[in-house]
């Protein structure tokens, strides 16, 4: 049985660009319960008010069977436990369990500590002594223990001693500075876990060579059975051990049991995953294994004609496992399978002719700027159009005004759109004003022209919207861009692109796409 | 010796979001070849003529010690190999060297295929045989050989027979599927090395289990010296291994001497990868081991402390070696130290006030909206007006008009700002208009203002423009924004970050930003 603690709100936090406020994180602690991990380590109430604060508002919010764990460093120098303002702290988060970070390679004790080596070992007993008598569990993180292991094997597992004669009962080796090899970890995880029979015996790896997934495999095939990690390896540099890909891992390669996490829960893992970037505003890594958009995308022509007859050809699990699904790409490297088997996978036929005709719009559009890889939406859209569909309007034109306020600058900037929409045969000129922006101005007064006739679009919302610049031109500015948005209504979701040298022109394209798929959607897939 | 193949142009395009002209493809090319990669993978002439074109220009290119090669398919079933157009493409492209992709699994050969697990054998030995007498080295690249040896061992090492029989020299075994262990890896390479001894063993993994990396070390362990992955792990699904991180893996981990790459060489890492992602037009990876931004970025207090007195204490590598440096994050779980650790990184010193202001001027702006771990240069500017700093100039107030022409809606969109701008004591109301949208019209505004005054600026490039809306605020584009814009002058590049409501404040406040730094940066390094 294989026990997972999840620092993504801890050190997954210490990641570049990975921020995350206190609602965030009570939100990511439920799902991490919801989803059955046993232990989630919550944050470092000794080192910031924002966790400190985070633990106190957990004391009201059940997690079932799922643990809150506090995290905190031993004692300082020549202070008593109860004395140390960093283990009060971890005590008054009032969590079953604490994580204490603790000094294993004597490099480490002299150099950043500027301890002796023997005052730490005493600062690592006394610590635990005193937490365990105040009724913890104590996993003691041995940080740095695999490059203190290498350089002075004595005392690194001096320091193991110590922990166990404080009371810990799990001994945690960290892999800090991510660089150790599989071998390396594997058979020192063994030594540990031959020395200190009667102990879980733990793992912690980043990912500073690309082996965090592998070192911590090399682990648990060295005995090791508590794993240490974060939701899509967020951390510190180049990020904390990925649980999103060694979680399936665990269960589908080497058929162990998890606590907590069951083979049916792990369907819930790529919706974990994008829960998490969602709330820590990071844009889901496309080729993420088993929960990326792309894990089971298939672009290349021959794959695509062999996962038609059988997945297992070119796919290393059922996507549905970990729930995912299998996506056909259509790109300009697409040959006709491609593309007849996207418009089957939206259930959208289309006459042969038609089919060599959208073809060459896809590679003009690509050339011109577009992608459809991930714009579904507009791709089927295009078909539609192609095989002569109905069209719910058509935009004539737009003005947009912006304008700062000079005499007072700290209010804000209003925008004002006027727009041409054609709906059948009424043609209607609306105006909207917006003090978020030009898009906002377009978007609301296309909603005044459209929205008459399509009530439905009230619950269409704009989930996301993205802009980039065109490669190949380089002067900033002055060079095309692609727009792609998301909408949303309830918990369906679709992606549209537009793409253009002027960035509006983009939007409005990607806008009125994401309006007009779901009003031709029953179209699409009814006609022939 | 070990020796790369690198596949980015041929395995790394089937990737999702993964697009390169025939210039990229020459552009790149020339860049690995400078950097030393031996074995250059330029695509598959027989199924695509965008590659067949890329063969045709390279035969004018010299890449000094570095070989190309083409990509192909064994002989279909039922024609000889002189008479099959794939075979003919791969000796058209003109090149020393060959990759031959043949099925190793039967389950292929009989599902994906369609032909007698006999007949496949006679298609790897024919098309080998007529590709040497042709003067080609041939690569036999073994789809599925792991799968393949695991479900029918015997056929498995048939199949390797053939390919040795028809004068293969290389026989390169792929996790084509991205599923296997680094430890089956392992054995079942070992037993390979062993059963063709005199042959050259290649590996080549996909990332399906964020295992590649590590099966790429496993297969070397076991005695494989021939590696195939591509620059960043572009590639279909989760992409192929890896070489941005094998290779400093095995250079300054295992010790390795690489063909063409030596020490000296891996210096240029960073900027060959950083190349190549800039060709496909895709963000570099933040976290990417040895080449990311944040690959020795350093955020935690502690890790900062200590890293300030020993980089050892908390990175594995020195980040020289591939090119990178170290950095220090500024962000919101900042304290005293990361922030005047930065200012020191660029030589900016400020009165002890002005860095407890400079925090919580910081901390206030990130929560709405700003975010300067990326945006350095907006960091400083703060840090020289906090300190009392002249400005070089003050934007007072724009207004922004754009109009689409209903008359003719081929013609583009045109926008026109005017701009309100105190250089000095001089008061300047300038107007630009644009056919690339706003910003371009307030750049230009702007350029007219404040070019007399500074004339330097006309060297100053927008190199790199994101928006992304601000999380926690979920109605699209009625929320907030964070515009990150990139300046370039010469080789020099620098960030600043803009955040409003409005996407055109954010955008002006990034781009005033961006032109603001050089101007004062003389000052922000001499003055006290």
């Amino acid at each position: 049985m294989i026990e997972i603690l999840d620092t993504t709100l801890r050190d997954g936090t210490q990641g570049e660009a990975v921020s995350l406020s206190s609602d965030d994180k009570v939100a990511i602690a439920k799902r991490l319960a919801a989803f059955g991990v046993p232990i989630i380590e919550g944050g470092w109430p000794g080192s910031n008010p924002k966790d400190a604060e985070f633990f106190a508002r957990m004391k009201g919010v059940g997690l079932g069977a799922s643990q809150l764990c506090a995290f905190g460093s031993t004692r300082r120098k020549g202070v008593k436990p109860q004395d140390d303002p960093s283990v009060r702290a971890m005590l008054e988060a009032a969590t079953p369990l604490v994580t204490v970070v603790a000094k294993s390679w004597d490099f480490h004790v002299t150099q950043a500590l500027e301890v002796s080596l023997e005052e730490n070992l005493q600062m690592i007993e006394e610590t635990y002594r005193y937490l365990v008598g105040q009724g913890r569990r104590v996993i003691h993180d041995a940080e740095h223990f695999f490059d203190g292991y290498k350089a002075n094997r004595a005392y690194a597992l001096a320091t193991l001693e110590a922990a166990v004669r404080g009371g810990a009962d799990t001994l945690c080796l960290c892999d800090t500075n991510g660089g150790s090899l599989p071998e390396e970890v594997y058979e020192i995880t063994k030594a540990v876990r031959e020395a200190f029979p009667g102990l879980i015996i733990g793992i912690h790896p980043h990912n500073d060579g690309e082996l965090a997934v592998a070192n911590a495999l090399a682990a648990i095939r060295a005995g090791a059975t508590h794993v240490q990690g974060t939701i899509n390896g967020y951390g510190e540099r180049c990020g904390n051990l990925n649980l999103t890909s060694t979680i399936p891992n665990l269960i589908l390669k080497y058929g162990l049991e998890l606590e907590g996490i069951s083979r049916e829960k792990l369907t819930e893992l790529r919706e974990v995953s994008h829960f998490v970037d969602e709330r820590a505003n990071l844009t889901p890594n496309l080729r993420a294994p088993y929960v990326g958009d792309a894990a089971f995308a298939h672009k290349g022509g021959i794959h695509v004609s062999a996962v038609l007859k059988n997945p297992r050809t070119y796919e290393h699990i059922e996507p549905e496992a970990v729930g995912n699904s299998r996506r056909v790409l259509v790109s300009d490297l697409s040959g006709r399978s491609n593309l007849l088997a996207k418009l089957a996978e939206g259930g959208v036929s289309v006459p042969k002719e038609t089919a060599g005709a959208l073809l060459e719009e896809v590679k003009t559009l690509e050339h011109a700027g577009y992608s459809f890889e991930g714009a579904e939406a507009s791709f089927y859209l295009l078909a539609h159009r192609l095989r002569g569909g109905e069209q719910p309007f058509e935009v004539l034109g737009f003005s947009v005004f912006m304008h700062a306020n000079e005499a007072n600058p700290d209010l804000p900037t209003w925008s004002e759109a006027t727009l041409r929409v054609k709906v059948g045969e009424s043609l209607q000129h609306t105006a909207a004003e917006s003090e978020f922006g030009p898009v906002s101005a377009l978007d609301l007064a296309f909603r005044k022209a459209v929205q008459p006739f399509y009530p439905e679009i009230a619950e269409i919302e704009l989930a996301d919207y993205k802009v980039r610049i065109l490669s190949g031109q380089e002067s900033g500015t002055s060079s095309g861009v692609r727009v792609l948005i998301e909408m949303a209504r309830g918990g369906e979701r679709w992606m549209t692109v537009g793409a253009s040298r002027n960035s509006l022109e983009a939007s409005l394209k990607a806008l009125t796409d994401g309006y007009a798929y779901p009003l031709v959607k029953t179209q699409l897939i009814s006609q022939p």
